[in-house]
């Protein structure tokens, strides 16, 4: 069972804005066991999409379709569905009052253009959006499927998940491949394929390495008889990964690390503080990502300036003078200071050059001491970042956060 | 003059990994005059391959294919060019002399799967890679070409400069295209479609809407009989749109908010200080992504716990007591808490109900109220963000961050 993707949109087919749901939807699909064989990209014209619709529908058992419901103009793909199917478009009651409601819930008149939300192809399958105006639909054409959802992510993953996904794990033909994603940090992509190289023969999965800021993911690949097949090999290949890369593998659920250290801190009733400079409230903004992080995350002091240094953290004026602010002596005194005066468990600091400019021979940009404080005491880890002004903050606030998860780790055994 | 991109490689299918190489493509070629009308991402299978450039080179003048030219087994762009162009893969000397030097000029001896490097169709011309192994191809087919380039992103754009790009720049039937990207923030999609769709039809220009969670980007589209015809159309209609969208439009090069915020604080020598609760430091972290914001931001409290919005900010506990945490009175003590403090023109605050839980009736999660201190006072504003947590969070920082832009322009005039 095979399934094309096509995503609508002027922007897309020049690679103006990135596309992520074709990522989120064939990693759904290989979970449930369909492969994706051919993504398309066409433009805001219904003639073109309609036409991309009819050749998906020839080749594909199902077809994504992804874009082009909003009330504009340029929105054309309800028009496509009409051409390719011969069916008219038809207002739907029920969905223009409830698109009048969330006007008028927020105190407003509905604007004419958004009527055209209402409009749907009179033999679509409407799926609900709950977090929008722009339904889902779903077409028929002989024992093939054709879905419809709108381009913003979020309404696309809900209506996904809520209208479509339990039908398709009950359809016949699917395929048994199963794809996991590890999370490593900490060490460059060469580093993790010198670890590995020497097992990979052995792992029976296919493997795919994927380099960035935070760290680099391995995809896993596995195929099988069944379904528990596929996970037993995903299973084996893991273990044999994790024995390698020891605590550098930090998820394998895809979890990225935020979530992972913010989850740590919220079950072992943690509380943290954090005292950033370099980072400007990168970590303090990734760890409050977490939902129920509220009880633990008590405060960021994102000192910038010399001044607040030293009166939010009570780092001594003259350890700024004798080390600059840059330095490791600094980097200790804000996180043992944000500790005491947050009364948390562990203080985090990051002090550095993220760039363009301000470097020195002896302090260039990239240089980062991150600081840990507990109650055994405090450590300080020296590092130089490569990379652009945000690459740094990245590379920074993610060696940080992982001084904490190494942390709780050894406390935890 | 219209061209079709195809980009070779499962990775990019399943979009595990981000294509840039269509991005770079489709710009480079819409500034010489070409169209990009589709964009396809094929697995690694030869057959797939050539099917899409059989059709390919049906539909458009150009095709450009990247990807699938490395020397492992996976790598089968040039067997597909074969099939499709009905000719035989032969070695060429040449190259092969160039791959062995390679590796002999780094010490080593060339393994034996790099031979297929210089694996080439037969009818091919070659088109010289000054950066690797892996040559780009140029094959003819009638009046139409199909270009075939390496995946990796520096030497497909080393090649496409320094063999393709002249010879593109002399072909007929060129349009001259032009494209500008304007930002609003504020409004929804509907809300700025209704103010612009009264005035559309005399744009001249095409008009995409992108709408995301920092407002709605439209992009212009314009064409014309010459490169200037086209930018004369471009601030024809950009003009038109900053009449009817006013303020709302902030930036008409591309910038993002935070960049344009913090470039007006660099520029009038505006210093800044943040209090921030929901948003967790993500005001902080996104003003000090602009290079230089460090004379002008002095620092970021992210005061989640009660204890933190009294000790830093010297927010009464009374008024947390009477009005809560997430109230007009604390944002309003946030603000001028921070202001005073850290001794700033300006103090920001946020606090609100990220979500997803913690929400009451009177007070729902997505409830975020800023506030703005400066000299002549302090203003305070409440909204009811929709969306997840993340998203909740980046409405609310934007909308703050919008506040000082507006705050900054009241200033100057």
């Amino acid at each position: 069972m095979n399934a094309y993707i096509v995503t609508v949109g002027d922007e897309l087919v020049t690679g103006f804005v990135t596309d992520t749901n074709s990522a989120y939807l064939a990693g759904k699909l290989a979970d449930i066991g369909i492969t994706v064989s051919r993504k398309v990209s066409v433009r805001d014209r219904a003639e073109e999409i309609a036409a991309e619709m009819d050749a998906a529908l020839e080749a594909a058992d199902l077809v994504f379709v992804t874009g082009g419901l909003g009330p504009t103009r340029d929105d054309c793909t309800k028009r496509a569905v009409c051409e390719s199917f011969g069916v008219k478009l038809v207002e739907s009651p029920d969905i223009l009052r409830r698109v009048r409601e969330r006007y008028e819930s927020r105190g407003m008149e509905m604007p004419e253009v958004s009527r055209s939300l209402a409009l749907v192809p009179e033999t679509a399958q409407l799926l609900p959006n709950p977090l929008g105006s722009a339904v889902g639909l779903k077409m028929t054409r002989g024992r093939r499927f054709l879905y419809v959802l709108p381009g913003v992510p979020g309404e696309m993953r809900a209506i996904f998940e809520g209208s479509i996904e339990t039908g398709l794990r009950e359809l016949d033909g699917r395929a048994y491949i199963k794809m996991k994603v590890l999370r490593t940090t900490g060490l460059s992509e060469s580093d993790i394929a010198a670890k590995i190289e020497p097992v990979a023969d052995g792992l029976g999965v296919s493997l795919g390495y994927l380099p960035s800021a935070t760290g680099v993911v391995l995809r896993l690949t596995a195929m099988g008889d069944s379904e528990a097949a596929a996970g037993r090999e995903l299973g084996r290949a893991t273990a044999i990964i994790r024995t390698v890369l020891g605590n550098r593998l930090y998820s394998e659920d895809g979890q990225e690390l935020h979530f992972v250290v913010g989850n740590m801190l919220i079950e072992t009733q943690t509380t943290i503080s954090v005292a950033e400079s370099c980072t400007g409230g990168l970590v303090g903004h990734l760890l409050t990502e977490v939902p129920g992080i509220s009880s633990r995350f008590m405060e960021g002091i994102t000192a910038y300036s010399d001044r607040s240094k030293i009166s939010h953290l009570g780092v001594s004026p003259d350890a700024i003078a004798s080390f600059g602010a840059v330095s490791e002596q600094v980097a200790r005194a804000m996180a043992v200071g944000v500790r005491q005066r947050a009364h948390t468990d562990i203080g985090l600091s990051t002090t550095g050059i993220a760039g363009p400019t301000g470097g020195t021979g002896e302090k260039p940009v990239g240089l980062v001491y991150t600081g840990i404080a507990h109650e055994d005491g405090c450590e300080v880890k020296r590092n130089v970042f490569a990379g652009t002004r945000g690459v740094i903050k990245v590379r920074a606030a993610t060696h940080a956060l992982d001084l904490v998860r190494i942390h709780l780790l050894s406390v935890a055994t």
